[in-house]
């Protein structure tokens, strides 16, 4: 299998490095420090941006009350990386008829009732999902200088997991950078610049606050239903320096509509995820992925509240959820 | 495994039956007709209820920003009941160290990246979570007239799945039963009553306004960590006249801080989960359990806005979510 | 995902469709019929035919002693029937390392004693696997008779599972049907007649004794790991007519180094898994798949003694199992 | 739920410790040395003591073809290390009923054809099971001196899974150390001496070939289904002593009708699994559990031919397997 994966992605790699002239460069990356900058004990990360007073300006700039979704369906059609994710399975366990035959036979119930549960076997970067803190490491290095021997049981996280982030409740800005780039959908391994988010925003005339979520448009989440396995290992993103511009602005989240948020694959083939390094490692900022941003888009609604709230999956590295827009 | 089961389930029964006077009559169950009050396509239930207007009232009315959590965690001590949800196991599958080798060995990478992932295997109804309609049928029937030969497939509902619900966002109103009782806890298999509710909201000084979701604390929330299989199978919950009650005040969702929301084992030893049959499959109203109140009791925040937003497990019966309260 | 499915089969239906000039007629199918030739309240079907005479006979035949393994392994890489099979997933769940740990410092060990411990999610027809004659129904009709309204609860078979399998020890033959043909590997979509198997089995001068089990080497099984996805939708199998000319032979079980035994797509494009419906529910002869026979088709090994020992997993449908030919 | 395990080991082991006079030594364990005795590069250990010679002359001695079950079924009420082990989980994943229906109306089948699949999620330790040798470490070391960081990916062991040990036939022997010391049951945390196996060996009249299978009856199976959480945490089983003296005789595999082979808790509450670290990774003999000797020991057949044939799930730490004596 690991052959497979192999080929695919020097494949992958080979065409990008002919396409590319300036390759990242080691130093970009910055391994192996850490800013400390919520202090040494801090879980939150970026989310300590979010408070009550923010909260509170947040929602009272909601308008209408109108809610617009930015989740997809969990399926078993949904995209994964094939060898290092494990595929989404649902089968239903418990069956009305079954349930009610045995509820009478056996309990004595006088009042026919049958019910259905499920089984779910998944990761939790399964459709529309945040990344907790601790997913992702520089070497041995967590979020806020974790060392791996001590942030993981065979159980979970025991820091960093998605249990510990916060309830998310902030001004939400899209970047449409299709849209600014003039496409339906971005090219796929085309890395996202600073220059096209300042560009896209000053076309939207969109500022970022501190302390919001941001969600940029690639029009590539059309294939998520269409195209799962292509979606899932390819696809335009944001490259390094957006990601850093981005945390530059002191947002709490960064999402997109796409697998990796950052570009697939990279912008040096043999620099793999550094966006997921800086910004949740060095960053402390949260990772959105799969984020349905075609409603929004097509409405412009380039400002809004954004709510998510992480089931507290203790220990996990991420986890599936619902994300509203309101206005 | 039947015989276990039956077993405890007789004893309590037995218990239960010498205590109370007047068992539940089938007749309050009212099998098989349903009340098609948002028409026969209708998938939301009592979501109906929640509307752009009703959402910004509910925002508007907050007042500070604060926010209460009322979920546990979700993790392998969660409560289940044996012999019919299957447990919660979650284990890490990729690990930073392995995948750090992994990465740089087969695919060349040279920023020292590494990540952790998680398989879990769950039932959605583990922890705090919320039914869907679809849950529970009286016979062949569930919600809005439904067909259970028509209603699901081998890999879940077809409909009145949770990927259905609406995200809530409403008016929520704490009912401290235990504290109107005037114990820390109500015993187990105390079954609420209209007249506790009432009681316990004339105390509070509260009402229950149209279009809100309800919780109720029973103190018995202490024992889901400390005694997760005692907490699993007994516990004082809604009388089925008691949940009449609340339907009839035109709520949204109903919660409590114990397994069943009704009282278990049930009024009437023959009777079993009467009230999930009246909430899910006859009113449309949505069940929440495990609810983590005793935040809100403490704190005596009988009023606040509540925010839940199902993951959208397509044609699943339930969810786990994290749930806030905002004031 | 059904679209998907189908347009795939019906993409493989049209075209078998005007390649065979005299389709399966419904006759040849003989539904709805049971032979009982065991006795109503019989489980073991042709297991049967073993019995201690006969394995005494069997294991008398081996010459030297000598093993040739007849299974793959069971791996994550394994074919599955994408949208009826779930994946198989095996995860290190327990490590040596954080077990030293745990059992160090919280129970006190001396020892240095660590361990690993694996989980599985699996069907049981991964790899190597003999199915239980529960697997399959004739409308609504299982092996001797059974109804499935009481053959199944959510749990499992209540008959008919691979529990009540025999263990398995007789004569074996290979039939080479590549061989016979001249080919490698005989081309997907062939059905494989009786004429083959008796052509085969003339040029091997080989005879099918009563009570034996026979394996049919078609050269398919080199696709097993080189290409999981088409080996598992498509390839050479028997035919109809074959199955019924090898149950006539009186056999125990009958396996191929396919996906499924029969050819797929099958000869009728409308009439799928008649083989299955054969041999399982009719005959009561156990099926085995996924069997690797290249070894003992190039050793011209086409008598031994086959050793399949099911596990037995109460009410499961099949097992995944290690297969020896003794000689 | 570490401190809960905690307690309850510790409450055992306080328990044992005034009950025997001469705890374990250290030195008795011996950590770290290896004795390499089949070469550096091998994988079978004791299994190689199995020849076509030896296999030949095991059947050889099979006089009737009779065959004793020595398997439990695997089932959901198996019993398992709370906390440490993961339960068995198995449920119908597709139905005869729906899978007819989606065979028929999406794929136009007219042969009325349904089956059933299951899916299951296991630890391979469930029920009758056989150890691989990778399975337990004594401080980083497996057995033959690897060293755990190259011994296992997250995906599974890299060497010394289940899938590297040989099929076994070998002359068996079972020893009957209950009936030796005149009771039904040995009590729980009851440690076999050698003088124990000896004794019963001389009332037998049975003696150890060289290369044998040895199972031990000590009675405490009867609860393997009758009280399953109390037979997973305690039991009587070998000792230290009888460990060695039984590897000294050069077996392939031991096995009992307990959860662990050896007594629970240890001799030494400080030395925990010190039999599994003796035999599986210094001595290279295999370890089988949950053996049902029942019948063998009623039937005092005291030896035996052993067919076990582990199912090769790659990479796994053991596996459950059907084992059968033959006579």
């Amino acid at each position: 299998m690991k052959l497979k994966i192999t080929q695919r992605f020097l494949r992958a790699a080979f065409a990008i490095a002919f396409t590319i002239s300036s390759a990242l460069s080691l130093a970009d990356i910055d391994l192996g420090k850490n800013n400390w900058q919520w202090g040494k004990d801090d879980v939150l990360g970026a989310g300590n941006l979010m408070t009550a007073q923010s909260i509170k300006a947040a929602l009272s700039s909601i308008d209408k009350g109108e809610v617009v979704e930015l989740s997809h369906n969990v399926t078993m059609n949904a995209p994964y990386i094939n060898g290092i994710q494990t595929p989404y399975v649902m089968t239903l366990s418990r069956t009305s008829k079954n349930m009610e035959k045995m509820l009478t036979e056996h309990m004595g119930a006088t009042n026919k009732v049958g019910f259905y549960l499920e089984r779910i076997e998944m990761t939790t970067h399964v459709s529309t999902h945040i990344d907790a803190l601790g997913h992702v490491t520089i070497a041995a290095e967590l979020y806020n200088g974790l060392d791996r021997e001590d942030a993981a049981s065979d159980t979970g996280l025991n820091h960093n997991g998605i249990d510990k982030s916060p309830p998310f409740i902030a001004k939400g800005v899209l970047i449409d950078v299709a849209a600014y780039k003039g496409v339906d959908t971005l090219k796929e391994g085309y890395a996202i610049t600073p220059e096209d988010l300042q560009g896209a925003l000053k076309k939207q005339n969109t500022k970022i606050p501190e302390g919001s979520i941001v969600f940029v448009h690639t029009g590539w989440g059309k294939n998520f239903t269409a195209k799962p396995q292509h979606y899932a290992h390819t696809g335009p993103g944001l490259g390094l320096a957006a990601s850093k511009w981005l945390a530059s602005k002191k947002v709490v989240a960064i999402g997109a509509d796409n697998m990796a948020l950052e570009v697939t694959p990279g912008e040096d083939p043999n620099v793999i995820f550094p966006v997921h390094q800086h910004l949740l490692v060095k960053q402390g900022i949260y990772i959105v992925e799969n984020v349905k941003t075609d409603e929004l888009a097509e409405k412009k609604l380039y400002e809004s509240t954004i709510v998510m709230l992480p089931t507290k999956y203790q220990g996990a590295t991420g986890t599936p959820l619902r994300i509203i827009a309101l206005h």
